[in-house]
């Protein structure tokens, strides 16, 4: 007998619509019009007026001939045209294609090359890094300027119109374009990849919905929540929180720039609830003179990745006032897909033992299906011991549609059917993951696998030590040791030799490092420690 | 140009799964294994246990050849095994049909047959019913016996099997099955229709996954909410709370019956934060004597539908720590679809002015596309002024597939791509819907439509109107006049002829009830008012 249950019971307008984001700002903008959704300087737009610019940016791309299948690319701060662009370039139908604006203009050139673009909005104070750029590209993108009104930059025009003159042109009741289907493509970011050209991940609709959503879920985000843009947006669209604000009718604080007085002075001014950010904004925040600090209003919940959360950062950062949880993800994951899911009982632990819980990576995101740690050979998981290395493997909603124009690094991603991070990690037996190592940051020192994050975590228990960061030295007998680059903190006199010493204390013998180098780490826009650069620094030692 | 998006970025196990709410306990079971899931009387049963019970459930489901497209049918309040069974039968593959325990034995064997039910899980307390409607029906199921340990019942034991001997026998770490597609059944839901055959309405795992997190959402809902049982869980899979709960790692409470004291017993041990019900609910509390009251650990929200809660009910209800918020939905849109979603503005306003807010059924949930107000006949929205009477329509993923094995009712619900709720309602300027009858509600007299509910409301007004029902009395020469059927408070000597007086300072000639009626109104399980029984009885007078 057939099943009733798929007999004339068909999908149609009334019981299916494509998963988009976009609906929530169609929402926002209609119940709660007069809410503040961006703050940004002195400036205040509400859900009102931030859905009919967004229409309006719709509609004026439009009006250009963009439309589906098509790039627009944005070299923008955290500022209101960059929170507008997740919403009015996907209502035109077209992708949206945010550019790290760390990148030189090589990169930036391949970038608008490789997805075709048809449309650039920058920002003035980027401009000459953009004007290189496009001279360097073969597309012949229409270029935008957005001149900030509120925070007045330097530098050339690049373009044939200003940001607010073109959306003017736009048509603020425009009959935005709704996903075809909710496969269809969001969004574009580029990783940094340390080797071979970048690769393009494009997100779908529906994936950008779902982390939305799980974003709001797995912090309780309460509606009308404050959220403080520490996080670059151009960063995986900002782990996907500027979908997360309109699904809360929530408020987007702007900031051009992550620095002391003015983190401190919004968090109290707009009684900030939520805010991300690489563990160098919360040294940032701890490390701001007394005189600049402001009451908060709240508990502020504070969501970092990148690198897990030292003891002391934590615990100065409860002292003033903060809740920190730890994410974990990728750009080809919309950003967070693991967190550190803490338990009630672990409140009663000491200090040390709670930074221990909390430096692991945690368990899979709501929205996520999959999370395991595999031999990436065998495709077996690796037993749930806490010590066997495997590979991180991810399976689910939010993992990226694949590399944009690259099926064989697409199809290698998804060898076996799960997406392979790279990273190295074991499996706790909780079920609670935690990562050990890069594939690529493994040393392997006379046939021995040398974990640069375990080196880098005696580091770190030395009182001197503010940042560090080890890597591969090329060696005549063992092939690699280990060399540490390490920035120390104000004002101390300890010496490479006494951090060997220190070493002595905490590690077997052929992982301490041969060469202690004092210097300022290079670190991308989100914190994290370029490697590769130190890579290369290595070799001219 | 082919759109470089649509090529080589195909659906593959890694980047696709369909949803569905099962992966929510599968995620809680593993991460918070020792967090309580489900308390019942003395019993309190861990996301672990409660897990392995839901694959237990679902493997002796299998192992007696139930699978994909198998209905299995419940008749139980709101006590552990129906939590379980909003799993365990999905987890085989099979359809979750609900029975509400308030029918007949001739309709529960319709049910029976018209699904095709291959298990019926009864609870002892309702044997002879089941009894009754077993001895009805054409259905041959296997019947299993749930003897409640925690509050032994009599009652004949029907089955061949008790509950618990029947999980015994199933496999603790059963291989679970996964829907095949998102859209697949996971429960079916009989709708109470006033007239013809009760319609089966079939929710998929789609659905149930955005509404169970349109419920976290809508109501910032935080990890570990404690939730008390007082809505029927027969009743739109208790608006799809058991799968919002996993998803929150949070705990149900179970109660048998609403009844007062276990009520305030259960918000204070187990400090509830969130409850959901009738008006009648809120009544049943707040009329409590105070030496059963407990005090509350903290503000619980309250979600309350079926008909707008009366001002002095939200003043007393505030008063008493509760936070209300009015939804609105039907069986066939999974529960709440519409929230009255508050405005912060309103807070400064007087009781009165926020009743009138409130009372006003709202916006539409996060997780639905559309919600309008329409005129059936040409599917045109009715001005956006609060006063144009048109159907309140749906359109979104939070909408049924149909109804089981009636494509003509299906059809003509779905007709113009919007599903036609039967409700009349004005959309009021600020994109609020209010309700204003039931189409079958209107009375129309001497050629002039009278709304029941605007006679109910002038009632209402009067201080001794406990409860009040009004419906169309067949008249020779108005062709219809409404009559009132009323519940006084207790201790009232008011007479129907100071209740027409009364009316006449509130309403038009014509609205006035010729006929004013005391008794005790009939009502539903989840306390709406039976207006059909009231029609047949209006035959009598």
């Amino acid at each position: 007998m057939s099943d009733p249950y798929a007999s004339d019971l068909d999908r149609n307008p009334a019981n299916y619509q494509p998963l988009t984001p976009l609906s929530f700002l169609a929402r926002a903008g209609t119940v709660f019009p007069d809410h503040t959704a961006i703050i940004h300087g002195g400036l205040r737009r509400s859900y009102g007026s931030f859905y009919a610019r967004a229409r309006q940016l719709a509609s004026a791309l439009s009006r250009r001939g963009v439309g589906r299948g098509d790039t627009v690319s944005v070299l923008l701060p955290n500022v209101p045209p960059m929170v507008e662009a997740h919403y009015g370039v996907p209502m035109a139908g077209a992708v949206l294609h945010s550019i790290n604006t760390q990148l030189d203009a090589g990169i930036i050139a391949f970038q608008l090359d490789h997805s075709d673009s048809k449309v650039v909005i920058t920002d003035r104070a980027l401009a000459p890094r953009m004007k290189d750029a496009l001279a360097l590209a073969k597309a012949q993108p229409i270029v935008i300027d957005y001149d900030d009104p509120e925070f007045p930059q330097s530098g050339d025009l690049l373009g044939s119109i200003e940001y607010e003159d073109f959306i003017a042109d736009g048509d603020p009741d425009f009959d935005w374009l709704m996903p075809l289907d909710e496969w269809d493509a969001i969004s574009l970011n580029y990783t940094s990849g340390t080797t071979g050209d970048p690769k393009g991940v494009v997100y779908h609709h529906r994936g950008a919905y779902l982390l939305a959503l799980g974003n709001a879920v797995t912090m309780a985000m309460p509606k009308h929540a404050v959220y403080l843009w520490t996080l670059p947006m151009f960063h995986c669209n900002g782990w996907c929180f500027p979908w997360t604000l309109s699904a809360l009718s929530g408020t987007s604080v702007c900031l051009r720039q992550v620095r002391q007085q003015p983190m401190w002075d919004a968090l109290a001014d707009h009684q900030v609830t939520h805010m991300c950010g690489a563990p160098i904004v919360m040294s940032t925040l701890l490390a701001t003179p007394e005189a600049e600090k402001r009451a908060l209003p709240g508990r502020v919940e504070f969501l970092t990745a990148a690198a897990p959360p030292p003891e002391t950062v934590l615990a100065d950062m409860r002292e003033a006032g903060f809740n920190v949880t730890h994410l974990y993800g990728l750009t080809e994951t919309y950003g967070p897909a693991v967190v550190n899911d803490w338990h009630q009982a672990w409140d009663g632990l000491d200090g040390r033992a709670q930074a221990m819980l909390k430096a692991r990576q945690g368990v899979r995101y709501l929205p996520l299906e999959g999370l395991e740690v595999r031999d990436p050979q065998t495709m077996q998981p690796v037993p749930a011991d806490g010590k066997t290395l495997g590979e991180v493997m991810f399976r689910g909603n939010v993992v990226m549609k694949g590399y944009l124009k690259n099926p064989a690094a697409t199809e290698a991603a998804f060898a076996g059917g799960w997406f392979h991070s790279g990273d190295l990690g074991v499996m706790h037996p909780d079920g609670y993951i935690q990562l050990k190592d890069r594939s690529k940051d493994i040393i392997i020192s006379g046939g021995e696998n040398i974990s640069s994050i375990e080196v880098e975590e005696v580091f770190y228990k030395h009182p001197d030590v503010a940042a560090v960061a080890v890597v591969a030295m090329p060696h005549e007998r063992w092939g690699e040791t280990p060399c540490a680059f390490v920035e120390l903190v104000t004002g101390s006199t300890v010496t490479p030799e006494d951090l060997i010493a220190h070493c002595r204390t905490g590690l077997a013998g052929f992982k301490i490092p041969h060469r202690v180098v004092f210097e300022d780490l290079p670190k991308t826009s989100t914190g994290k420690i370029q490697k590769f650069a130190l890579r290369e620094r290595v070799r001219a030692l």
